[in-house]
């Protein structure tokens, strides 16, 4: 099988200088160099390659440009205290990309195919993860359909391409509670949907809101469900937590919610440490129930890029909510220095999480 | 002001050959040349071009693979038998390729720098316009979000292009009845969403209804409300009309549901010609319900594609409902013939819905 051949590779021969460590904000700038895969309905996947990081060139028809079919991932490489290069679950970056690849209409990437140029890659660009606290390489694989055909049907022909950036510490000067929009308007995603899968038009999708509640001086808005917009399904691009009466609840998946893998291991440590958690579907409602009952203790948001994040005050209809006093709760401070002590290698990973690149 | 600026012009120097008159299909073949534009934050819309149609080249972190900022038109050109060349209400295009660029938090563009666009391009490629009954030149404007940065909010740059296609009948054989399935687990759009927005994600994210319905044989699928599953919402990538009883019926438009210029000339055509229409909420049920009764006498979709395309059988949860002996109905008929026959420069055009292109 074509796809298994080696990964071919081409260094650059003109490396770029690094950015100073202080200004590297998130997704700004990029490592040397990419991977590439072409995807044939004749062949397959096939031609895994590394290259100099480049512009890719496509036909102005490519089906990428007016259907929309692409996936993406988000995950990152740490550079431990003794110089090892490791990563955070990328198998489970990898499942749930073809889980989205299938919702799609398109093909799936062997996994160990993806996980193997997704390692290659971020060995070959090494020096590029930031040493300094926070600090990581956020890698970004990506599936795009390049097929130059307007009939409304699944591109035969694809592309997966890795590309890295390093980036910075999510809060600089330490992990701060953000103020979040409830959001009554505007719909992100509804059961039936494509909200579980990782695709691009979920992201347009949700920038109008994400400007209005800027404009109300709001970090980002909390999705409610489409439906009936009673429930809640997730943060801006986070899935969300609240911790009532010493129970953490997360809405259930129920597929307009992202099936984060933040999401999942805090589930997994909460579970670890006997702290009891509840995945069911859940009313904003009963939240500012809670909150006024004084049960509400914390909230706080999971992704990949802020790991996690308090949040401090909800806005539902002109009506606030502080959370905690607007501070940093105990549990959500504990399960971000655990999770990222394990990320750094600092402390145990009695889980398997971490997976270390050669 | 630099967008006003007159287009500058490469022309080819190596034409490609035309493909024959039978074999056309559907956007498979493009003419020899594009229209481009870009877009930054600080020039606006500048630097409006025709050249050669061409690959076009962005960065692989470029907004539109990852965050799905694209909007984009289709309408047709079409020769008349006197030879002029005349677009079906570009102006109506534009100011939706506008509604949908709000929506998607994307910069408007001023409508008359689009128009000559369109107009610049079909002139200079006007010998692309296929003769033969039913063959046309469609036109698919598109704007992209070229910012190579992966935060997620909306990109400071942008390119709008038009490229075109010969495109052949939709039915050579005249037209003809096709069989939908009505879609009872998947969802298209819902209220407060996107789905009035003519962006990618939509597209993407019908595909796999899609080819569910056509692997038991049917041509597109019905989509129904994301709330309920019980309102009639679009066709495929069509608006859908039901006649009852002397009554042209079709959904309002709530926002989840396209906005549909075929569906609107639909609409100005029956008043003309006193036939009652009426926009509202429809739901499967009563539809089902008027079938049953043998009140319902024709129904079709109507879309830039296909013009005109007769429903003759439905399939809600199992359950067949022929419409009209599974024959196209005569209002139908006269409709396709009256609004194709305005088209092609056969029939008066009493609502001034012609553009010229000289």
């Amino acid at each position: 099988m074509i796809a298994s051949t080696p990964i071919q590779i081409e260094r650059t021969t003109t490396p770029k200088p690094k950015p100073p460590q202080d200004k590297l904000g998130f997704g700004i700038y990029f490592t040397d160099h990419m991977f590439i895969m072409n995807y044939t309905a004749e062949f397959g996947w096939h031609r895994s390659r590394i290259v100099p990081y480049q512009p890719i060139t496509l036909d102005p028809a490519a089906k990428v440009f007016h259907y929309g079919q692409t996936v993406f991932e988000g995950l990152k490489a740490y550079k431990t205290a003794d110089g090892r290069v490791q990563l955070f679950r990328p198998d489970a970056n990898m499942k749930r990309m073809n889980r989205s690849n299938d919702r799609m209409s398109m093909p799936p990437i062997p996994t160990e195919l993806a996980l193997e140029a997704i390692k290659g890659l971020a060995k070959i660009d090494q020096d590029w993860i930031p040493d300094g606290e926070g600090n990581s390489l956020y890698i970004r694989p990506f599936v795009i359909a390049t097929e130059a055909l307007l009939g409304v049907q699944p591109s035969l022909e694809y592309q997966f391409i890795v590309i890295m950036s390093p980036v910075g510490a999510y809060y600089p000067e330490g992990i701060n509670p953000v103020k979040i929009f409830v959001e009554s308007h505007y719909v992100r995603a509804m059961v039936g949907g494509v909200g579980e899968a990782k695709t691009a038009g979920n992201y347009a999708a949700g920038l109008k809101a994400q400007d209005a509640a800027k404009d109300q001086g709001y970090t980002q808005v909390l999705w409610l469900d489409g439906a009936e917009h009673k429930y809640i399904e997730e943060v801006g691009s986070m899935n969300v937590f609240f911790k009532i009466d010493g129970t953490v609840y997360t809405p259930a998946l129920n597929g307009s919610i992202l099936d984060g893998i933040t999401r999942n291991s805090v589930i997994r440590l909460l579970k670890h440490w006997n702290v009891p958690v509840v995945e069911r579907v859940l009313s904003i409602e009963e939240i500012y129930e809670a909150g006024k009952n004084g049960k509400l203790e914390e909230s706080f948001g999971t992704g990949t890029a802020a790991v996690i994040s308090p949040v401090g005050e909800l806005n539902w209809r002109g009506e606030k909510l502080i959370i905690n006093g607007g501070k940093t709760g105990q549990l959500s401070e504990k399960i971000y220095n655990d999770l990222t002590g394990i990320q750094y290698g600092k402390l145990e990973d009695p889980f398997g999480w971490m997976i270390e690149v050669h």
